[in-house]
């Protein structure tokens, strides 16, 4: 099922599968579910024809039952022997609601989870009809407008987030900022938190970062990067964008999970810049193994709906996920959305990376087309932050010519000093 | 904690309440979970000093340990000997954000799931200061403005939704919300599948429904309420919530988790209807124990950003919420946000409802001001709509006069009658 090369669906109609466990014949259970998200309610209601249920109803495509347990794993559900594990493919007519994406996820992600039938349900891929290409913007820009306007080519983007997350004064914010410009950082990004209190207020903070960067770029030729965090109601994100377009600054950060769907959907018909899209909240959405979201068919929601640059955590993080679905949240931002329509978008990595995450990053993904970011990778380098920024691109080198890092460093005095400190 | 009767702060701090296990020693966690979601990271950083911490950091405000399990609920987190299970009282200052809804979800409900030292995070309860307001729309409606466009008063607005869920055309819908309105329902609302499908389409669906209404408006001289999903991208919503207007309707509805708070927000700036609020995905976010969110703090969100009719399921229903969740979040949304501006909201009873939750919801929530909706209870009824709407009625007289209802029933056929078959 994850082994398709896009998120074509293979006919007309919304395919979406699940992991299901349930306390009832699986069967009956999956039959449930299909009804409760299209045509049918608990019981029989009598409009329901047949006729209508062949239009209309979603279909039972597959269930694969998986093993079973003893215990169910959220509370709620049906009683059962044994609770069984499934695979289940459901597919919608895409007459039900069109090609909408707010509808989609009441379709695909609704009222299902809260089914009695359902002691665990998790969504794990979704394929969709060419109608969406058609109808949802997608990337405006994606890996080849980030990469045109950041001048970065043949390798990864090496960025950081400015830190403190919260407390700076815009001038302290703009100082930062120069340590890392004039370092050579590629992108730099706010932190999430990081919005339009009273100690910092957007706009001083804007016109005092995008100063110090063309100050920068004009020395260099080539200018940072910064994803300046504008989330906020619709009207504030508009005009914070209009005001970093206006100082000349190349990208904007919202919360996904925070603006909402049709917050992105605005927001990509008036954007001119490229939308670095945080993912922030995605814990409560995923880290219960029994519920909720993988990242692959979430991530094709704000993908499909304007996102440029989507966060996919990194590998040997500080957080809890592990190497294996950070790797596949990655390959699923870089698998083309349709075959006909790929939306380009860049993965972004981040959370306790250092160079030494280049040669498992590259292997993982296969690509070069992502955002590398590091904090004390970069900050902690004993010859300040050129070293670092310098030492992160060496092991990029490296990883991409296939050279063991020690083996490079020997060459690369910033990257040999570095492995001191990673 | 809960015991508060409205969501004031008692200071000019953000409150946040979460259920917290963790396999670390519970201080060091809570400390970490301040600092992610405020001026820190995982480890110091240069710019982070007491003073700046002092200004903006994340408070510990209190921490009081549960329980003990020797099994962590979720993976992925810190291995600990026993997995300590505490109530966790963060505060933040207001200054970080600014009274912004989406900034604010971004720090309560941000990364902080995703943490090692975490093995179980639910937000359980927010206080706000009260510039949030100041700088929220809350409903434009709410219970007040819901009784004189339905002339409903003294008692709960009967409702039902339109099923089958999706396939009918619009014909079809007008035929089925012409039984009803002739019956005497106060209230109607689409499903949450029902979008603006080709089978379907919108406009003509609109058109169809309000000649209905409006037909029998004319007859009884009340005007039942109709709730239009009108849940699509922010043009989408507004153009369908302004035909709903210029046809007469009086009730518009939008699926939270599908839109999201900017787009809620644009919605409610530009909307003249109430804003019938569903909470379909509500179990993807709530369904673990260990995990998410409980209602009262997600409702809240959307009550702040105008949603004036907020679904909370019902007592003794077909899904897997248990009675005192559901009169929980019931008494959340009829709890003032602030005692000085109490941007009051009706609860919305649903799924599996008959006269037989008229009493239990009552004594549950102390109130008629929520809609009662139902369906197979009213369209059961052998005497057919008219007399199942008469029935839910009298339940509710029943139990607002504190009658037991088998004894209300003996001088009111149509609720003995609907006796027989709920």
């Amino acid at each position: 099922m994850a082994d398709h090369a896009s998120f074509d669906s293979p006919d007309d109609r919304i395919h979406a599968w699940y992991w299901l466990e349930t306390g009832d014949d699986p069967q009956r259970a999956a039959e449930v579910i299909a009804g409760e998200q299209s045509s049918g309610t608990f019981t029989a209601v009598p409009g329901e024809t047949p006729a209508l249920k062949e239009r209309s109803g979603a279909r039972v495509e597959g269930l694969e039952i998986l093993g079973v347990a003893d215990q169910p794993s959220l509370p709620g559900g049906m009683a059962g022997a044994r609770y069984k594990h499934c695979r289940l493919h459901l597919s919608w007519p895409l007459a039900n609601l069109g090609p909408s994406l707010p509808n989609l996820m009441a379709t695909v992600a609704g009222n299902l989870f809260e089914l009695r039938q359902v002691s665990g349900l998790r969504l794990l891929e979704l394929r969709l009809p060419p109608a969406f290409a058609e109808h949802c913007p997608g990337p405006a820009f994606g890996i080849e407008g980030t990469r045109r306007l950041s001048g970065v080519h043949g390798r990864p983007l090496i960025g950081t987030i400015i830190k403190p997350s919260v407390g700076l004064s815009p001038q302290e914010t703009a100082a930062t900022v120069r340590l890392l410009v004039d370092g050579g950082i590629d992108f730099i990004k706010d932190d999430e938190l990081q919005a339009d209190g009273p100690h910092c207020p957007f706009d001083e903070r804007a016109r005092a970062v995008m100063a110090v960067v063309h100050d920068a770029a004009q020395r260099t030729g080539r200018q940072a990067m910064v994803a300046f965090n504008i989330t906020g109601d619709l009207d504030e994100m508009r005009r914070r964008h209009d005001l970093v377009q206006a100082l000349g600054g190349t990208c904007v950060m919202v919360t996904l999970n925070a603006i909402g769907l049709a917050g992105l959907l605005a927001l990509r018909k008036h954007a001119q810049l490229p939308i670095h899209a945080h993912r922030a909240g995605w814990g409560y959405l995923s880290r219960s193994p029994a519920l909720g979201w993988d990242y692959a068919p979430w991530h094709l929601f704000w993908r499909l709906a304007g996102a440029d640059h989507l966060h996919v955590n990194g590998l040997a993080n500080k957080f809890s996920e592990s190497d294996a679905s950070v790797a596949e949240a990655a390959r699923a931002v870089l698998r083309p959305v349709f075959a006909a329509q790929p939306m380009a978008a860049m993965p972004v990595f981040s959370s306790g990376q250092t160079g030494l995450q280049a040669a498992p990053t590259y292997a993982a993904v296969g690509s070069t087309d992502l955002i590398h970011a590091a904090g004390g990778g970069i900050l902690g380098h004993p010859g300040g932050i050129p070293a670092g920024v310098a030492a992160m691109r060496q092991a990029w080198d490296a990883a991409i010519a296939g050279i063991p890092i020690g083996q490079h460093a020997q060459a690369h005095p910033e990257l040999r000093a570095a492995l001191g400190v990673w």
